[in-house]
Formats: C-alpha cells, structure tokens, sequence
C-alpha cells in the first residue's frame, strides 16, 4: 500500500478542482460504524483501519483524527506516512475546523488563494455537514463544496457495492411481525407530527423487515433505504440481492421495491406534506434533496421534521422472543467460552512445546463458536491482546504483529458472535501466570467497576451518563480512567453496537428502559505495559416499584466465569464479593449441564466462591 | 387574598383582548429564581409562593405547574381556589401547551373562536418564549402574543420597582477588579467571535462591577443591565441608586450610567456587527428588539451571537480572596451553628416548661449568625420543618403551619447567611429524642449518599450529571429517592443559587473545575411523616495529576457537627465511619478555639467519633 503515492494523485484532482483540502470520514451513506469495502475511502487513503476516524489532506499536510480506542493502533499504521495523528478529547488537539483555518492560511501561495474545501456530501449525515460548514466558515470563512467525490478518480480496483443476497429472519426468533412494526412506527411518526420518514440506517431496516444480509463484514445487514409514507412503502435496493423468497414476502407485505439508485428519485416524488428526517441518519445529500425540493418548480415542498428516528429506540426494546433467543445464544455462547478457556488453561502449562499465538487464540475460539448451533460468524474481530497489545483498545491481531503466549502476564480477549438467535459480546482478561501487583491491583478496580454497574438500581428512563461513573469511581480515586464508553447495546442477529442507549461519560439522553440489553465493559489500559477490560452483556429487567416510580436492575446475561486469579480480595467489598460468588454459581448451574465430566470439573473450580 | 376576584377582574381583561389564556412565569426581566416584589405576578394571580411556578389561567380554567420541592406546599397553598395543580416531572402530567391545547379546545364557544394565548415577553427568556411558541402551534396552531401585561390594569398596590441604594464591594473580599473582570470577558466574547454583549442576570453585573444592593430579599443584588460594547460599557439603572462614591466608582472605570428604562434604545443604538445575548438569560422582548433591528430603517442590522454568557462561568470559580472569604463565613456560621445545636439540645430537655417552635428555631438561629462579624442577613428564608413538616422539601414555616418541636422525631434545618466576606448554606436533620426504625434507616441512607458525593474523585471537566448518581445509589437500592438536584453553585456575597454547575440526574454541561464551590444535600421525603436532608457547602480542589489527567476531589468549607443519633451504624460502609471521623475531628480542630469551654465539651461529644 503506497499512501504517499495516493495522496499525490488526490492532490493532483485537488489542484484541478481548485481545492485546498480533502475530507475523508469513517462512514457510508447510512451512517454505518462498521461499513462495506466499497467505502472504505478514509482507510484507502490514510492505511489507518479503526472504525472511527477521519483523514483530511491539505496539498501540503495530512491528518488524521481518532479517538483513544486507537490511539495506538493509529500511530503504528500511520507510520511512515505523513499523517499528523489527531488525538479526539485530549487537551490542545484542534479540531479539523481549527486546524484547517491554520494549515490553509499557512499553505497559501500568492497563485493559490483557494480557500474551498471538500467533502462527499453522501457520506456523511445532514448534522456532521451543518457543523463542519459552521465550524469552517469560523476560520476565515472557509467555504465547503459537497458533491464531489475524488476517489471515483483515483481508486484504482475500489470495490462496488455489495450484491450479496438478503434472507428472512423467522418471526420464531424476530418476535414482532413487519406488518406490526411498520404499524408502530407511523403511530411514533404521527406523535412527532410527521406524515412519513426515510429510514437509511441499515440495521433498522433490517429490523423492520425482519430480513437480514451479509454486506458489512460481522454485521448482517444489506445496503439499502426504506421510504414509509402514509400510504406506501418503499425499499430502494438493488433486485439482484432479492430472493424469489424475499421478493414474495416483501409483495406479502405490499412494500415496493425500487432500485437503489433511485431514492433521489423517490425523495422528490414525495408528494406527502413532511417528512422526518433524522439529521444524523441521513446524509447531507439525501437532506438537501428533499430541502430543496420547493426551489424547483417540477416539486412540491415538502416540510423535513428533524427528530430522531422512532426505530431506533424501538429497536433496542427486546421483545419475548428475543430475549429468549438472546439467553440461548448466551448459553452456546457460554459453552464455547467455557471450552476455550479450559484448552488455554491445559495448553498454558505447555507453551513451550505447542506455542499459541493470539491469531491462534482468535481461531481456536472461533472454531469453538463454529461448533454451536445456528452460528452465522463472529460479531466484530476478535480482540486479542497479549501483554502490552492489551494496551491498545481496539487491537486485532495481524500476521504482522502476531506475538506469542507466554505463561505470564495478561491476555485481552474481547469477542463475540452472531447466532441466528442473538448477538453476543464478552470481554475476560486472563491470567496466563504470574502477575506483578500493579497488574492485579488495575485488574481488581476494572472488576469493582463492572459489578457496581451489576449491583445498579436506577429509576426507569435514567440516562446512561448518569450510571457510567459507577464503574469508574474506584480507580478514579487511584488516578486511573479509561477513555472509551462503558456500555453499549446489543442487536438481534444485528449490529453488535446499537444506540441511542449508552453508558458513557458524554451525554447521552436515552433512557434506560426495561426489555434493553447492554454491556459493561469497563477497562483500564497501561500503554506498553498491559490491559485489562471485563465485559458481560446485561438485560434491564423490573426490580421494585414504589411511591417514588418504576426502579429497574440489571440481568448478566452473559455465561462465563471471571478469572478470579488476579483479584485482590481485600479491595473488594463485601457486597461486590456477594455479586461475584453468585455470579459464578448462576453460570456453573446453567451451563454445567451442558458440559463433559471434564469440563464439569474445570468449571467447578473456575466458579468456586472467593472469601476474604 | 382574594384569588377568585383577582381572576375575574383578570378574565375581564381577557375578553376584552380576545385571550384565551394568560401564563405568568416566575421570573422577572433578568431571570431571577428570586424576584423582587414587583415582579411576583404569579404569586399575586395564584397564591402560591414558591420561588419556581407557572400559572396559567384561562377563560374558564386556572392550573399551576411546579416542581417536587413545592408540591406539598402549592398543595396547601390553591387550597380553596380553583386552580389546578400540576406536578412536573411527574408521569401523566401534561406540558403547558398541551393543557392550553385541551382546555382552549373544550372551552372553545361558538362565539369565542379565540385561540391567541398571552405572556409578558419581558418575565421570560428568549429561549423560554421561543419554545412555547413553537410547542403552541402545535397545538392545532395557537398563537402566542408577548407584549401585554395584564397586570398593569389589575393588579392594584403593585410594588414599585425597588430603589434601594448600591453599595461598593471592597477588594478585599473581590479579589479581582472590575477593569480586570471586564478584560476577561471582552477576550471570552472574542473567542466566541462577539464584539459585546448584554448582561441581564442581575449576580452577573453585580460581580462583573464588584457592586452589590438589596433589591431582592436574600440577594444582594440591584436591578440594572449592562451593556458591554467593544469599546465601552454602560449600567443601565435607576440613577436614584447610586450613591456619589458608586458614581465615582463608575466613573473611574469608565462605566457610563443611563436609565434602566433606557436599555431598549442603547440596544437599538449598539452600532457593533453582533453581540452576544444569552437567550437563556435576555428576556424576549429585548431579544426582539435586536433582531428587529434591522427591520427598522433607521437601525443597522446586529447579528445575534446566542451562546452562554461567559460570566456565569467566570464567577463560579473563586479567587484565593473570594476562596478566604468563604473560608472565614463558614468558620462564622459554624460558631453560630454550634451555639444554636447546643442551645436546642438544652432545650429539648425541657420543651415543656419552655416550649419552642418552628419559627422560633428560625428566630433564634438568625439571632446567633447576627452576632457574628461582616453578618448582612439571611441568604434564603430558613426550612425548619418539624415531623411531616420536614417533608415539605421546601417549607418556611409562618404563623399559620407553625408548630411547636416535641422531644421525639426529626427536625430538618436548612438555612444559610449572607456574610460580607461569604455566603452560606447549610442544612442538618436532627434527632430531637426517640426515632422510629424508618427514620433511621432513612437518615442513614441520606448520609451515605451525603458521604459518597464528599469521596468522589473525578476528572477535571467532569459534569454534575454524572456525579449525581453517588448521592442516590444506595437509596434507589431501597426504592428511594428524591425529586430535586443533588447540588448548587453558591455565590461569593451574592445569591445562594449560583449556576451553571449543579449535581442533578438532568444533564446539566457546565463542567467542574477547581476553585468552584457546590453544596451537597441529598434527602428523602417521605409525605405525611417526615423528610432528611445533610447539606454541606464544597470547594472543588485538586487531587492528583497522572498520564490519564487532572483529577479533582470535595473540601468541605462547612463547619458543623452531624448528628450521629439517628445513624445505623452497621448501614455504614468502612470508609463512611472514616469520613464522617475525620469530617469531625477537623470541625472540632477548626472551631474549638472560637468556643467557651460548655461549647467545647458539648462539640466535643458532638464530634466523638463513630465505631462498628
């Protein structure tokens, strides 16, 4: 991969265009964390992988702005480029407006007083362009042109869009008809004062039509958007994905299906009175057809209702079925824990002869999972830290930076699948041998933190960012922190990351209901040293109701002891004990039957009581 | 009080204007939370006088909103009349404009199609009104007209505008000169790309001056405005106010004075591109001045920069002056506190011969902060709640609800002074002899949440909102909980309430940094039977620096024992005894040599430590 190459012939279409800097955001046209090859244009031409960050080149400099899941990882791909890493939340990083102003007012040439700068107003949501104009007419007024797309130019062999076929998602694990939730969503879309929407976030498609894809690795979603008006709706994709299968479905449930390409189309037909639009699901693109709709004559105008969209509260509350179909996926899920962890405990004790490096520990446990019923693949890549590479957040082993397992120190092992039934995401951070004090004193406050959030009981509707603190208020006290959010819920056979609800120190106004899942997940992370994060998937269940409301308490749905070997006792309070010691005996009872004698026995002895 | 005349001859004047309704909010034209008596419309229309409620009456309806703190009071209060009471942020209740939206509706006859609601665009905030106006229309298109006071015509005897005199506010206690003040907030307006601004929050322009008054009871402020422009500054005021000396002050600052009524044409005359005007502190009708400016051919255009005044924050942080000052109030009022609790212990013994009330507990604890030094008066009117009395979250006992203490039960005393070099605010929940089980337990759970808040270790930068939750964990476990915020600002010789940091479960942005001060006060109500709150006053003070940043810690600036009679002990955890031990020694430490020897051995018991 030669970026210095890429970035010469950027600037070369930059130069022609009379642009003074490129921006290159993380995202597709749905707003996707995780999205599919094709638009991978921030990655192609900065060689940086996370799932956030965003390049921005200037005809003389380059930068790239992460936030602290990569800091690591950043530097080390960024190396030998000539990408300044950006550091988001850390005191003094400008913002790409800021640093913009700076960079282009420094970089002018008598002969080059161009002051635009561009971006690809598909890829990015209505509200990111809104800002960045903003922000950018601040420095001098730099202007930004929205419509244009370098790579078309400059990416040689770029992917197309995916053309995978989609599938049903049987009523039998989804619950909840696609007739009912598109019933609901236009009785949310009437409590808004809004005759239709555009929905562009593909999970939620993929959950309002019960039907599931394959475009975006780990996640099982297709590339498409969905138009609800009163009286119709509409799937923009391309037929080729359709099944004669899905295609008779769909017309069972008189949704139209027109091609991809045409929701502009769509968009301007729209002859209803207003639409919601949610400005951080659509891209700016999509917004300004239907804004400028009334300045052509051929349209009506049509009113934009900007609100956040109704389905993605809706989808985050679990229905029966679902969270039967979450326990089950726990529950194999827990069994092929429980077997990886028995093999890396026998295999440690002969590393010497059978080295195992942390690739080696991402197959083993992904053949495990391959093994269970209704396994459709893994939910995000395996995160498989050993020693130091537990430092880095969002680290995923490449043949590149392989290292092997040694009988000491501590793994990092944040993974999880997709089943049919249910997604699952757990973290365990295992002791492979001795440890020094520091790591088990690290290990002992990220564990204080995650059974604190466990032991919560909160009012119905508190927020996430008032729980998050819970899980960090002891190594506060120790002048520790971690940057990355505490918690984040968990789809159905979907994304393994599904908002708006979350534990973070941001705010995050959505309110924690019962019937949602998530996780907890808080870490601590020593650069060049060591990691450690523990993490269980939670379902929000009733606990009391009083005079003073409705209060809820969490569930762990998650099956898997929690190597006690690093833990302090005597940090722990009698209550986080209490938590522990239950904890262990709910996963021994509900997997051992599913276990041989011999992990029976392994399990027993994981999930023994600790005491003071 | 004749509330039902007073809404007859209100309606009256509805007819004749064609309203349908009339709202009259609690504020004034500054967006005081404490008004001067002029301005209290609402109390006079309703009969209710807590500091935060919205009356709203129609042609054939009156209802009243408010908030937790005041529901058992504004019960008692509307007694006998008919309106309605309505509790916020209670499941059920219904905003504003969806009540105006029904009730207009219902009430509509054939003959009265008039759907045109009223308020005074000057006791509003820009925001407040926009946002009514927008959540008005839709309610099937109801309109909202903001330049009729109806009190004008009705209310008969209405206060004057007050005239008291203003006072200088010597450097000693400052800290800080005006000329300096004023620096600052020039260079915050040219970070927030402003040329000047309106200051309308009357504790801003009194801090921004080094100038205090005493036109609001318990605030030591003076109703005025001030304007700022890039190159000079004008007091908008009643010139009957100023003394020569204040004049001269002024003058050698270079402040121009014009008359209070003058500010809408210094606004029309600012001649600056923009100007930053807060819109949740200007009032709307001078937010509509500026931006009908120029609408007006004789006026420029001024483009509006809405953005938080920079001063809120500036004066929430203290000087090493305003931080000593603080210091030698508190160590005041602990001496005054002490005499006070060792009074009432004596009394208590001897309730019968010598009986004592609400009202005298109030009577005698002011009686004891007048004599000490610098004392200028209370800083809000006292809680003393007796029994279920201590359940009205915001009580002031008067002569008709004032009952006398018995030896049994819990006494709630929440009330601070106003010194010169200081303001206060202190509240202690105090066994008066035999407690119930529940009164313990309680009270204990009070103070655990009081303990962790005084613990907690954070980030710099940290919100208020996500700190909240320490105050509550061990309450929510038992199902309880209470309605209003966890903690305030406090001023420097200036209002007890000072924004824009709090500690509550809404979100409030304004982060914490070292040098502000915040109170402490959880609680729990329990109606009918009685209510527990422990408040201290904090300064935010460094705790350690380390690669994950600067983080911060509580120093209690409040001096007074806390009762230990009705704590469980065993309710405790280990390092709640050992805060509550040390909190007690250095109250003992700092006060005893201020003391006489019966106080000494009285505090001495009253600091005892506590075991398991």
């Amino acid at each position: 991969m030669n970026i210095n190459q890429r970035l010469a012939d950027l600037r070369e279409v930059m130069r022609r265009e009379h642009l003074a800097a490129y921006i290159f955001p993380s995202t597709d046209p749905h707003q996707s964390e995780y999205v599919a090859d094709h638009w991978k244009g921030r990655e192609w031409i900065s060689g940086f992988n996370g799932s956030a960050g965003t390049a921005v080149v200037t005809l003389t400099s380059a930068a790239l702005w992460t936030d602290s899941r990569y800091f690591l990882a950043a530097e080390e791909q960024l190396k030998g480029t000539e990408y300044q890493l950006m550091k988001l939340k850390i005191e003094g990083t400008p913002t790409i407006a800021e640093w913009l102003g700076k960079e282009i007012m420094q970089s002018r040439h008598p002969y080059e007083d161009w002051s635009e700068v561009a971006i690809d107003g598909r890829c990015s949501s209505a509200n990111a362009v809104k800002e960045l104009i903003a922000d950018l007419r601040k420095q001098n007024g730099i202007t930004l042109r929205t419509n244009f797309d370098p790579l078309k130019l400059i990416w040689k062999g770029r992917p197309v869009i995916p053309e995978n076929p989609v599938e049903i998602y049987p009523m039998e694990y989804a619950g909840e008809s696609c007739r009912d939730k598109i019933g609901r969503i236009r009785q949310a879309l009437r409590e808004k004062h809004a005759d239709g929407m555009l929905m562009a976030a593909l999970d939620d498609i993929a959950w309002t039509l019960n039907l599931r894809g394959s475009d975006v690795h780990c996640n099982p979603v297709f590339v498409s958007y969905l138009l609800i008006s009163p009286k119709s709706v509409t799937l923009y994709i391309n037929k080729v994905k359709l099944t004669p299968e899905v295609l008779a479905c769909l017309k069972a449930e008189d949704i139209k299906v027109e091609d991809y390409e045409q929701v502009e189309n769509g968009l301007k037909a729209y002859f209803e009175y207003n639409i919601l639009l949610d400005p951080d699901e659509v891209n700016y693109r999509l917004y300004e057809v239907v804004r400028n709709k009334g300045k052509q004559n051929s349209c009506p105008q049509t009113e934009i209702v900007e609100e956040e969209s109704p389905v993605k509260r809706m989808k985050t509350v679990k229905n029966e079925r679902e969270i039967a179909g979450f326990r089950s996926a726990m529950l194999k899920d827990g069994i092929a824990m429980v077997k990886f962890l028995r093999f890396l405990d026998l295999r440690i004790k002969n590393l010497e002869n059978e080295p195992l490096t942390e690739i080696g520990v991402d197959e083993m446990l992904t053949a495990l999972r391959a093994e269970q019923p209704l396994f459709r693949g893994i939910s995000f890549d395996t995160i498989a830290g050993y020693g130091e590479h537990g430092a880095v957040v969002h680290y995923e082993p490449t043949p590149e930076t392989d290292i092997p397992l040694k009988p000491e120190g501590l793994l990092l092992l944040d993974s999880g699948a997709q089943y049919l039934d249910g997604t699952t995401d757990i973290t365990r951070t295992i002791a492979l041998g001795p440890l020094t004090e520091e790591m088990k004193k690290v290990y002992t406050l990220v564990l204080k933190g995650h059974i604190q959030i466990e032991l919560c009981k909160f009012p119905s509707g508190a927020s996430g960012t008032q729980i998050d603190i819970l899980a960090r208020q002891a190594m506060w006290r120790e002048g520790l922190n971690y940057l990355h959010g505490t918690g984040h819920g968990v789809g159905t056979y979907l994304n393994v990351h599904e908002g708006p609800h979350q534990f973070r120190m941001e705010w995050k106004p959505a309110p924690l209901v019962a019937g949602m899942t998530i996780t907890d997940e808080p870490g601590i992370y020593l650069a060049g040293k060591f990691g450690a994060r523990i993490e269980n998937t939670l379902l929000i269940v009733p606990y009391k109701e009083t005079e003073f409301g409705k209060f809820l308490q969490f569930e762990s749905l998650t099956l898997c002891p929690i190597d006690k070997a690093p833990i302090l006792v005597d940090m722990l309070l009698p209550e986080e004990i209490g938590w522990l010691n239950d904890y262990h005996k709910m996963v021994f009872d509900t997997l051992s039957p599913h276990l041989s004698d011999d992990e029976i026995s392994w399990l027993q002895e994981a999930c023994a009581p600790v005491y003071f």
